[in-house]
Protein backbone atom coordinates (compact mmCIF):
# COMPACT_ATOMS: atom_id res chain seq x y z
CA UNK A 1 0.00 0.00 0.00
CA UNK A 2 1.65 3.13 -1.00
CA UNK A 3 -0.04 6.37 -0.70
CA UNK A 4 -0.38 8.55 -3.67
CA UNK A 5 -0.24 12.85 -3.63
CA UNK A 6 -1.64 14.61 -6.82
CA UNK A 7 -1.44 18.15 -8.19
CA UNK A 8 -4.73 18.44 -10.83
CA UNK A 9 -5.95 21.12 -12.58
CA UNK A 10 -9.71 21.32 -13.22
CA UNK A 11 -12.70 23.35 -15.27
CA UNK A 12 -15.22 23.35 -12.67
CA UNK A 13 -18.04 24.19 -14.89
CA UNK A 14 -19.29 21.12 -15.13
CA UNK A 15 -19.10 19.88 -11.79
CA UNK A 16 -21.29 20.28 -9.02
CA UNK A 17 -18.21 20.68 -7.53
CA UNK A 18 -15.26 18.88 -5.99
CA UNK A 19 -16.85 16.67 -3.25
CA UNK A 20 -18.93 13.38 -3.78
CA UNK A 21 -22.70 14.04 -3.36
CA UNK A 22 -25.53 12.41 -4.08
CA UNK A 23 -26.89 11.90 -7.92
CA UNK A 24 -24.67 14.73 -9.16
CA UNK A 25 -21.36 14.66 -11.13
CA UNK A 26 -18.49 15.36 -8.91
CA UNK A 27 -14.50 16.38 -10.07
CA UNK A 28 -13.80 13.69 -6.82
CA UNK A 29 -16.09 11.23 -8.31
CA UNK A 30 -14.09 11.63 -12.09
CA UNK A 31 -11.12 10.43 -10.30
CA UNK A 32 -12.42 7.66 -7.88
CA UNK A 33 -14.19 6.41 -10.93
CA UNK A 34 -10.53 6.89 -12.78
CA UNK A 35 -8.65 5.30 -10.16
CA UNK A 36 -10.98 2.40 -10.43
CA UNK A 37 -10.96 1.74 -14.14
CA UNK A 38 -6.96 1.58 -13.95
CA UNK A 39 -6.91 -0.52 -10.67
CA UNK A 40 -10.08 -2.53 -10.24
CA UNK A 41 -10.11 -0.83 -6.67
CA UNK A 42 -12.98 1.00 -4.68
CA UNK A 43 -10.73 3.87 -3.62
CA UNK A 44 -11.54 6.94 -1.34
CA UNK A 45 -9.40 9.95 -2.16
CA UNK A 46 -8.91 13.71 -0.04
CA UNK A 47 -8.24 16.56 -1.44
CA UNK A 48 -6.61 19.75 -0.23
CA UNK A 49 -10.14 22.74 -0.91
CA UNK A 50 -13.22 21.47 -1.30
CA UNK A 51 -13.99 23.58 -4.21
CA UNK A 52 -17.91 24.51 -4.98
CA UNK A 53 -19.81 24.06 -8.03
CA UNK A 54 -18.58 25.86 -11.31
CA UNK A 55 -15.36 26.84 -9.22
CA UNK A 56 -12.06 25.93 -10.89
CA UNK A 57 -9.00 24.61 -10.00
CA UNK A 58 -4.58 25.08 -11.27
CA UNK A 59 -3.50 23.65 -8.45
CA UNK A 60 -5.72 21.41 -6.11
CA UNK A 61 -3.87 18.75 -4.17
CA UNK A 62 -4.98 15.35 -3.86
CA UNK A 63 -4.19 12.13 -2.04
CA UNK A 64 -5.23 8.31 -1.97
CA UNK A 65 -4.01 4.73 -0.90
CA UNK A 66 -2.82 2.03 -3.93
CA UNK A 67 -1.75 -0.94 -4.12
CA UNK A 68 -1.28 -1.40 -7.24
CA UNK A 69 2.09 -1.74 -8.74
CA UNK A 70 2.11 1.57 -11.38
CA UNK A 71 5.16 3.97 -10.07
CA UNK A 72 3.79 7.24 -8.23
CA UNK A 73 5.51 9.46 -10.99
CA UNK A 74 3.47 7.19 -13.51
CA UNK A 75 0.62 7.58 -11.83
CA UNK A 76 -0.08 11.03 -13.35
CA UNK A 77 -0.05 9.82 -17.30
CA UNK A 78 -1.83 6.84 -16.14
CA UNK A 79 -5.12 8.54 -14.80
CA UNK A 80 -4.84 11.28 -17.45
CA UNK A 81 -5.48 8.39 -20.38
CA UNK A 82 -8.62 7.38 -18.78
CA UNK A 83 -9.77 10.74 -16.96
CA UNK A 84 -12.72 13.46 -19.06
CA UNK A 85 -10.79 16.21 -20.61
CA UNK A 86 -11.58 18.63 -18.32
CA UNK A 87 -9.77 17.01 -15.36
CA UNK A 88 -5.97 16.69 -15.95
CA UNK A 89 -3.40 15.51 -13.41
CA UNK A 90 -0.25 17.88 -13.51
CA UNK A 91 2.41 15.67 -11.05
CA UNK A 92 1.89 12.62 -9.01
CA UNK A 93 4.30 11.29 -6.41
CA UNK A 94 4.90 9.10 -3.52
CA UNK A 95 3.56 10.79 -0.64
CA UNK A 96 4.46 9.81 3.39
CA UNK A 97 1.76 7.05 4.78
CA UNK A 98 -0.21 9.93 6.76
CA UNK A 99 0.04 12.99 4.37
CA UNK A 100 -2.94 14.87 4.12
CA UNK A 101 -3.67 17.06 1.60
CA UNK A 102 -6.34 19.24 3.37
CA UNK A 103 -4.53 19.48 7.30
CA UNK A 104 -1.13 19.47 5.93
CA UNK A 105 -1.67 22.52 3.80
CA UNK A 106 0.11 25.47 5.40
CA UNK A 107 -0.82 28.22 2.84
CA UNK A 108 -3.18 27.89 0.38
CA UNK A 109 -3.66 30.64 -2.50
CA UNK A 110 -7.08 31.27 -4.63
CA UNK A 111 -7.55 33.60 -7.78
CA UNK A 112 -10.20 35.47 -8.77
CA UNK A 113 -10.69 36.58 -12.39
CA UNK A 114 -12.59 39.69 -13.69
CA UNK A 115 -12.62 40.19 -17.16
CA UNK A 116 -13.45 43.76 -18.00
CA UNK A 117 -14.44 44.04 -22.06
CA UNK A 118 -17.29 43.27 -23.68
CA UNK A 119 -15.58 42.29 -26.71
CA UNK A 120 -15.22 38.53 -26.05
CA UNK A 121 -16.64 38.31 -22.82
CA UNK A 122 -18.22 35.13 -24.12
CA UNK A 123 -15.50 33.08 -24.30
CA UNK A 124 -14.86 34.30 -20.49
CA UNK A 125 -18.47 33.47 -19.59
CA UNK A 126 -17.43 29.93 -17.45
CA UNK A 127 -13.65 31.09 -16.62
CA UNK A 128 -14.10 34.88 -14.97
CA UNK A 129 -16.88 37.31 -13.38
CA UNK A 130 -17.62 39.72 -16.82
CA UNK A 131 -17.87 43.38 -15.75
CA UNK A 132 -17.69 46.09 -17.51
CA UNK A 133 -18.21 48.60 -15.00
CA UNK A 134 -16.17 51.56 -14.03
CA UNK A 135 -13.98 50.54 -10.60
CA UNK A 136 -11.49 52.40 -8.72
CA UNK A 137 -8.54 50.06 -8.97
CA UNK A 138 -6.85 52.35 -6.04
CA UNK A 139 -9.17 52.20 -3.52
CA UNK A 140 -9.88 48.39 -4.25
CA UNK A 141 -5.95 48.09 -3.82
CA UNK A 142 -5.84 49.86 -0.41
CA UNK A 143 -8.39 47.88 1.25
CA UNK A 144 -6.68 44.71 0.44
CA UNK A 145 -4.22 45.94 2.36
CA UNK A 146 -6.56 45.93 5.36
CA UNK A 147 -6.96 41.76 4.76
CA UNK A 148 -3.62 41.60 5.60
CA UNK A 149 -2.38 39.38 8.91
CA UNK A 150 -4.33 37.82 11.23
CA UNK A 151 -8.42 38.29 11.93
CA UNK A 152 -11.33 36.73 12.34
CA UNK A 153 -12.89 36.95 9.14
CA UNK A 154 -16.38 36.20 10.56
CA UNK A 155 -17.90 38.76 8.52
CA UNK A 156 -16.61 36.95 5.04
CA UNK A 157 -18.09 33.51 6.11
CA UNK A 158 -21.30 31.67 4.49
CA UNK A 159 -23.30 29.57 6.36
CA UNK A 160 -22.49 25.85 6.17
CA UNK A 161 -18.79 26.82 7.42
CA UNK A 162 -17.70 23.79 9.45
CA UNK A 163 -14.42 24.90 11.51
CA UNK A 164 -14.10 25.61 14.63
CA UNK A 165 -12.67 28.54 14.23
CA UNK A 166 -12.93 31.89 12.27
CA UNK A 167 -9.35 33.64 12.96
CA UNK A 168 -7.19 32.98 9.53
CA UNK A 169 -4.07 34.82 8.70
CA UNK A 170 -3.93 35.96 5.07
CA UNK A 171 -0.43 36.43 3.79
CA UNK A 172 -0.40 38.05 0.69
CA UNK A 173 -3.63 39.44 -1.19
CA UNK A 174 -3.07 41.65 -4.59
CA UNK A 175 -4.98 42.68 -7.54
CA UNK A 176 -3.70 42.92 -10.46
CA UNK A 177 -4.79 45.06 -13.44
CA UNK A 178 -4.83 45.25 -16.90
CA UNK A 179 -7.14 46.71 -19.76
CA UNK A 180 -8.97 43.89 -20.02
CA UNK A 181 -8.73 42.58 -16.40
CA UNK A 182 -8.54 42.56 -12.72
CA UNK A 183 -7.18 39.43 -11.23
CA UNK A 184 -7.69 39.65 -7.46
CA UNK A 185 -5.18 36.60 -5.59
CA UNK A 186 -4.98 36.12 -2.06
CA UNK A 187 -2.85 33.34 0.27
CA UNK A 188 -3.54 32.33 3.53
CA UNK A 189 -3.15 29.57 6.16
CA UNK A 190 -7.00 28.08 4.91
CA UNK A 191 -9.92 30.13 3.98
CA UNK A 192 -13.32 30.12 5.80
CA UNK A 193 -16.43 28.67 3.42
CA UNK A 194 -17.00 30.88 0.58
CA UNK A 195 -14.85 33.57 2.44
CA UNK A 196 -12.59 34.72 -1.18
CA UNK A 197 -15.92 35.52 -3.12
CA UNK A 198 -17.31 36.99 -0.38
CA UNK A 199 -14.48 39.05 -0.42
CA UNK A 200 -14.45 40.00 -4.32
CA UNK A 201 -17.93 41.04 -3.63
CA UNK A 202 -16.85 43.19 -0.91
CA UNK A 203 -14.46 44.97 -3.04
CA UNK A 204 -16.51 45.51 -6.09
CA UNK A 205 -18.89 47.47 -3.79
CA UNK A 206 -15.25 49.54 -2.65
CA UNK A 207 -14.51 49.79 -6.53
CA UNK A 208 -17.44 51.10 -7.48
CA UNK A 209 -17.62 54.08 -4.45
CA UNK A 210 -20.53 52.77 -2.24
CA UNK A 211 -17.86 52.30 0.54
CA UNK A 212 -14.32 53.43 0.87
CA UNK A 213 -11.65 51.60 1.54
CA UNK A 214 -11.96 51.19 5.39
CA UNK A 215 -14.70 49.89 5.17
CA UNK A 216 -13.21 46.85 4.69
CA UNK A 217 -11.55 47.08 8.26
CA UNK A 218 -14.74 47.81 10.00
CA UNK A 219 -16.24 44.76 8.37
CA UNK A 220 -13.15 43.09 9.44
CA UNK A 221 -13.94 44.55 13.54
CA UNK A 222 -17.82 44.25 13.11
CA UNK A 223 -17.86 40.27 12.25
CA UNK A 224 -21.28 41.32 10.91
CA UNK A 225 -21.57 38.75 7.88
CA UNK A 226 -24.78 41.01 6.92
CA UNK A 227 -22.86 44.38 6.37
CA UNK A 228 -20.04 42.70 3.77
CA UNK A 229 -20.99 42.38 -0.10
CA UNK A 230 -22.94 39.91 -2.12
CA UNK A 231 -21.18 36.23 -3.02
CA UNK A 232 -19.16 37.16 -5.80
CA UNK A 233 -19.80 34.12 -8.73
CA UNK A 234 -18.51 31.11 -9.09
CA UNK A 235 -16.96 31.16 -12.42
CA UNK A 236 -14.60 33.24 -11.51
CA UNK A 237 -12.52 31.55 -9.00
CA UNK A 238 -9.47 29.36 -8.88
CA UNK A 239 -7.82 26.93 -6.55
CA UNK A 240 -4.66 28.62 -7.44
CA UNK A 241 -1.80 26.52 -5.12
CA UNK A 242 -1.51 24.89 -2.23
CA UNK A 243 1.50 25.05 -0.26
CA UNK A 244 3.02 22.05 2.72
CA UNK B 1 -39.29 46.63 -44.92
CA UNK B 2 -36.08 47.62 -43.85
CA UNK B 3 -32.59 45.41 -43.89
CA UNK B 4 -31.02 45.47 -40.67
CA UNK B 5 -26.98 44.17 -40.50
CA UNK B 6 -25.39 43.06 -37.43
CA UNK B 7 -21.80 42.06 -36.20
CA UNK B 8 -22.05 39.16 -34.03
CA UNK B 9 -19.79 37.09 -32.06
CA UNK B 10 -20.56 33.56 -30.92
CA UNK B 11 -18.69 30.86 -29.24
CA UNK B 12 -19.38 27.42 -31.74
CA UNK B 13 -18.42 24.93 -29.34
CA UNK B 14 -21.97 23.62 -28.61
CA UNK B 15 -23.54 24.66 -32.53
CA UNK B 16 -23.13 22.25 -35.80
CA UNK B 17 -21.71 25.44 -37.31
CA UNK B 18 -23.25 28.59 -38.70
CA UNK B 19 -26.39 27.67 -41.52
CA UNK B 20 -29.39 25.48 -40.72
CA UNK B 21 -29.17 22.19 -41.02
CA UNK B 22 -32.35 19.53 -40.32
CA UNK B 23 -31.60 17.84 -36.63
CA UNK B 24 -28.92 19.93 -35.78
CA UNK B 25 -28.50 23.25 -33.42
CA UNK B 26 -26.91 25.82 -35.81
CA UNK B 27 -26.05 29.28 -35.08
CA UNK B 28 -28.28 30.76 -37.49
CA UNK B 29 -31.73 28.83 -36.38
CA UNK B 30 -30.81 30.84 -32.39
CA UNK B 31 -30.78 33.95 -34.62
CA UNK B 32 -33.45 33.68 -36.55
CA UNK B 33 -35.57 31.93 -33.56
CA UNK B 34 -34.32 35.31 -31.18
CA UNK B 35 -36.30 37.12 -34.80
CA UNK B 36 -39.08 35.72 -34.32
CA UNK B 37 -39.69 36.11 -30.14
CA UNK B 38 -38.94 40.08 -31.01
CA UNK B 39 -41.04 40.23 -34.18
CA UNK B 40 -43.08 37.31 -34.52
CA UNK B 41 -42.00 36.89 -38.20
CA UNK B 42 -40.60 33.80 -39.79
CA UNK B 43 -37.12 36.10 -41.07
CA UNK B 44 -34.74 34.09 -43.32
CA UNK B 45 -31.16 35.67 -42.72
CA UNK B 46 -27.67 35.57 -44.47
CA UNK B 47 -24.19 35.62 -43.42
CA UNK B 48 -20.72 36.61 -44.36
CA UNK B 49 -19.07 33.40 -43.79
CA UNK B 50 -20.58 30.21 -42.89
CA UNK B 51 -18.32 28.64 -40.15
CA UNK B 52 -18.09 24.84 -39.67
CA UNK B 53 -19.04 23.18 -36.45
CA UNK B 54 -16.84 24.07 -33.78
CA UNK B 55 -15.71 26.99 -35.55
CA UNK B 56 -16.01 30.92 -33.53
CA UNK B 57 -16.53 34.20 -34.84
CA UNK B 58 -15.85 37.40 -33.33
CA UNK B 59 -16.48 39.35 -36.22
CA UNK B 60 -19.24 37.08 -37.91
CA UNK B 61 -21.18 39.58 -40.45
CA UNK B 62 -25.51 38.74 -40.72
CA UNK B 63 -28.34 40.96 -42.57
CA UNK B 64 -32.07 40.45 -42.76
CA UNK B 65 -35.06 41.83 -43.50
CA UNK B 66 -37.71 43.22 -40.72
CA UNK B 67 -41.10 45.40 -40.85
CA UNK B 68 -40.38 45.65 -36.90
CA UNK B 69 -40.76 49.08 -35.51
CA UNK B 70 -37.02 48.35 -33.80
CA UNK B 71 -34.47 51.21 -34.48
CA UNK B 72 -31.89 49.45 -36.54
CA UNK B 73 -29.42 50.74 -33.62
CA UNK B 74 -31.54 49.00 -30.78
CA UNK B 75 -31.83 45.94 -32.85
CA UNK B 76 -28.80 44.17 -31.54
CA UNK B 77 -29.70 45.10 -27.60
CA UNK B 78 -33.11 43.73 -28.36
CA UNK B 79 -31.68 40.56 -30.35
CA UNK B 80 -29.32 40.14 -27.25
CA UNK B 81 -32.00 39.80 -24.51
CA UNK B 82 -33.22 36.53 -26.03
CA UNK B 83 -30.52 34.85 -27.22
CA UNK B 84 -28.37 32.35 -25.73
CA UNK B 85 -25.31 33.69 -23.69
CA UNK B 86 -22.85 32.07 -26.58
CA UNK B 87 -23.82 34.16 -29.11
CA UNK B 88 -24.11 38.14 -28.67
CA UNK B 89 -24.51 40.74 -31.11
CA UNK B 90 -21.90 43.80 -30.98
CA UNK B 91 -23.09 46.24 -33.26
CA UNK B 92 -26.28 46.63 -35.40
CA UNK B 93 -27.25 49.25 -38.15
CA UNK B 94 -29.38 50.05 -41.22
CA UNK B 95 -27.97 48.65 -44.42
CA UNK B 96 -28.73 49.37 -47.97
CA UNK B 97 -31.95 47.78 -49.17
CA UNK B 98 -29.71 44.65 -51.52
CA UNK B 99 -26.51 44.75 -48.51
CA UNK B 100 -25.56 41.27 -48.95
CA UNK B 101 -22.63 40.29 -46.39
CA UNK B 102 -21.55 37.27 -48.36
CA UNK B 103 -21.33 39.17 -51.22
CA UNK B 104 -20.37 42.55 -50.79
CA UNK B 105 -17.56 41.32 -48.86
CA UNK B 106 -13.91 43.03 -50.33
CA UNK B 107 -11.64 41.38 -47.11
CA UNK B 108 -12.07 38.91 -44.48
CA UNK B 109 -9.73 37.87 -41.67
CA UNK B 110 -9.12 34.49 -40.04
CA UNK B 111 -7.42 34.02 -37.27
CA UNK B 112 -6.47 30.08 -35.50
CA UNK B 113 -5.26 30.16 -32.04
CA UNK B 114 -2.55 27.44 -31.03
CA UNK B 115 -2.38 27.28 -26.96
CA UNK B 116 1.26 26.08 -26.56
CA UNK B 117 1.47 25.08 -22.76
CA UNK B 118 0.57 21.85 -20.60
CA UNK B 119 -0.35 24.27 -17.97
CA UNK B 120 -4.23 25.33 -18.25
CA UNK B 121 -4.69 23.91 -21.51
CA UNK B 122 -7.75 22.27 -20.30
CA UNK B 123 -9.27 26.03 -20.15
CA UNK B 124 -8.44 26.12 -24.22
CA UNK B 125 -9.45 22.55 -24.99
CA UNK B 126 -12.73 24.55 -26.96
CA UNK B 127 -10.65 27.88 -28.32
CA UNK B 128 -7.22 26.75 -29.38
CA UNK B 129 -5.25 23.79 -30.54
CA UNK B 130 -3.42 23.29 -27.95
CA UNK B 131 0.45 21.51 -28.63
CA UNK B 132 3.24 21.25 -26.82
CA UNK B 133 5.19 20.22 -29.65
CA UNK B 134 8.54 22.20 -30.53
CA UNK B 135 7.66 24.44 -33.96
CA UNK B 136 10.08 26.03 -36.14
CA UNK B 137 8.54 29.60 -35.91
CA UNK B 138 10.84 31.08 -38.09
CA UNK B 139 10.27 28.29 -40.93
CA UNK B 140 6.34 28.61 -40.65
CA UNK B 141 6.79 32.47 -41.08
CA UNK B 142 8.87 32.12 -43.93
CA UNK B 143 6.21 29.77 -44.97
CA UNK B 144 3.54 32.19 -44.68
CA UNK B 145 5.28 34.90 -46.78
CA UNK B 146 4.72 33.07 -50.18
CA UNK B 147 0.56 32.59 -49.69
CA UNK B 148 0.65 36.56 -49.87
CA UNK B 149 -0.60 37.21 -53.14
CA UNK B 150 -3.07 36.33 -56.10
CA UNK B 151 -3.06 32.30 -55.88
CA UNK B 152 -4.91 29.74 -57.03
CA UNK B 153 -5.79 27.75 -53.67
CA UNK B 154 -6.69 24.61 -54.96
CA UNK B 155 -4.25 22.73 -52.80
CA UNK B 156 -6.17 24.26 -49.85
CA UNK B 157 -9.26 23.27 -50.91
CA UNK B 158 -11.59 20.73 -49.16
CA UNK B 159 -14.17 18.46 -51.46
CA UNK B 160 -17.60 20.26 -51.05
CA UNK B 161 -16.45 23.60 -51.77
CA UNK B 162 -19.16 25.79 -54.27
CA UNK B 163 -17.70 28.52 -55.46
CA UNK B 164 -16.47 28.19 -59.08
CA UNK B 165 -12.55 29.75 -58.94
CA UNK B 166 -10.20 28.25 -56.70
CA UNK B 167 -7.94 31.73 -57.25
CA UNK B 168 -8.03 33.75 -53.87
CA UNK B 169 -5.94 37.20 -53.11
CA UNK B 170 -3.75 37.21 -49.91
CA UNK B 171 -3.75 40.98 -48.71
CA UNK B 172 -1.88 39.77 -44.98
CA UNK B 173 -0.20 36.45 -43.11
CA UNK B 174 1.20 36.69 -40.15
CA UNK B 175 2.13 34.39 -37.29
CA UNK B 176 2.27 35.88 -34.02
CA UNK B 177 4.49 34.01 -31.10
CA UNK B 178 4.36 34.33 -27.71
CA UNK B 179 5.15 31.86 -24.90
CA UNK B 180 1.91 30.41 -24.36
CA UNK B 181 0.40 31.16 -28.02
CA UNK B 182 1.14 31.21 -31.86
CA UNK B 183 -1.67 33.35 -33.48
CA UNK B 184 -1.86 32.90 -37.47
CA UNK B 185 -3.65 35.62 -38.93
CA UNK B 186 -5.19 35.87 -42.81
CA UNK B 187 -6.70 38.20 -44.34
CA UNK B 188 -7.84 37.65 -48.55
CA UNK B 189 -10.61 38.60 -50.48
CA UNK B 190 -12.61 35.28 -49.96
CA UNK B 191 -11.54 32.08 -48.12
CA UNK B 192 -12.16 28.28 -50.16
CA UNK B 193 -13.93 25.61 -48.01
CA UNK B 194 -11.97 24.65 -44.72
CA UNK B 195 -8.71 26.51 -46.79
CA UNK B 196 -7.28 28.52 -43.10
CA UNK B 197 -7.53 24.90 -41.22
CA UNK B 198 -5.55 22.99 -44.30
CA UNK B 199 -3.07 26.18 -44.40
CA UNK B 200 -2.65 26.10 -40.71
CA UNK B 201 -1.95 22.08 -41.10
CA UNK B 202 0.31 22.54 -43.37
CA UNK B 203 2.84 25.32 -41.06
CA UNK B 204 2.21 23.11 -38.65
CA UNK B 205 4.16 20.33 -40.50
CA UNK B 206 6.52 22.83 -41.55
CA UNK B 207 7.27 24.17 -38.28
CA UNK B 208 8.09 20.69 -37.46
CA UNK B 209 10.29 20.48 -39.73
CA UNK B 210 8.88 17.88 -41.88
CA UNK B 211 9.00 20.44 -45.11
CA UNK B 212 11.30 23.44 -45.81
CA UNK B 213 9.58 26.77 -45.87
CA UNK B 214 9.31 26.39 -49.73
CA UNK B 215 6.88 23.64 -49.87
CA UNK B 216 4.35 26.09 -49.18
CA UNK B 217 5.39 27.72 -52.68
CA UNK B 218 5.70 24.02 -54.41
CA UNK B 219 1.96 23.38 -52.83
CA UNK B 220 0.54 26.51 -54.68
CA UNK B 221 1.67 25.41 -58.14
CA UNK B 222 1.20 21.84 -57.78
CA UNK B 223 -2.54 22.48 -56.42
CA UNK B 224 -3.11 18.72 -54.99
CA UNK B 225 -4.96 18.69 -52.14
CA UNK B 226 -3.29 15.17 -51.09
CA UNK B 227 0.24 16.94 -50.42
CA UNK B 228 -0.90 19.46 -48.21
CA UNK B 229 -0.58 19.08 -44.35
CA UNK B 230 -4.21 17.71 -42.19
CA UNK B 231 -6.94 20.02 -41.78
CA UNK B 232 -6.35 21.65 -38.81
CA UNK B 233 -9.34 20.89 -35.91
CA UNK B 234 -12.15 23.44 -35.61
CA UNK B 235 -11.56 24.64 -32.50
CA UNK B 236 -8.62 27.18 -33.18
CA UNK B 237 -10.14 28.86 -36.00
CA UNK B 238 -12.56 32.64 -35.06
CA UNK B 239 -14.09 34.55 -38.19
CA UNK B 240 -12.14 37.98 -37.49
CA UNK B 241 -13.23 40.66 -39.47
CA UNK B 242 -15.37 41.20 -42.46
CA UNK B 243 -14.85 44.64 -44.57
CA UNK B 244 -16.71 45.75 -46.80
Amino acid sequence: MARIKMVIEYDGSEYHGFQMQNNAETVQEELEKGIRKLTGAETRLICAGRTDAGVHALGQVIAFDSCASIPAERWGMALNSVLPEDIRVRFSALAADDFNPRFHALRKTYSYLIYRKKERALFYRRYALCSTENLNIISMRQACDYLLGRHNFSAFCASGNSSKTFEREVYACSLESTEKRLIFKITANGFLYNMVRIIVGTLLEIGRGKYQPEHMERLIIARDRTRAGPTAPPQGLYLHEVEY
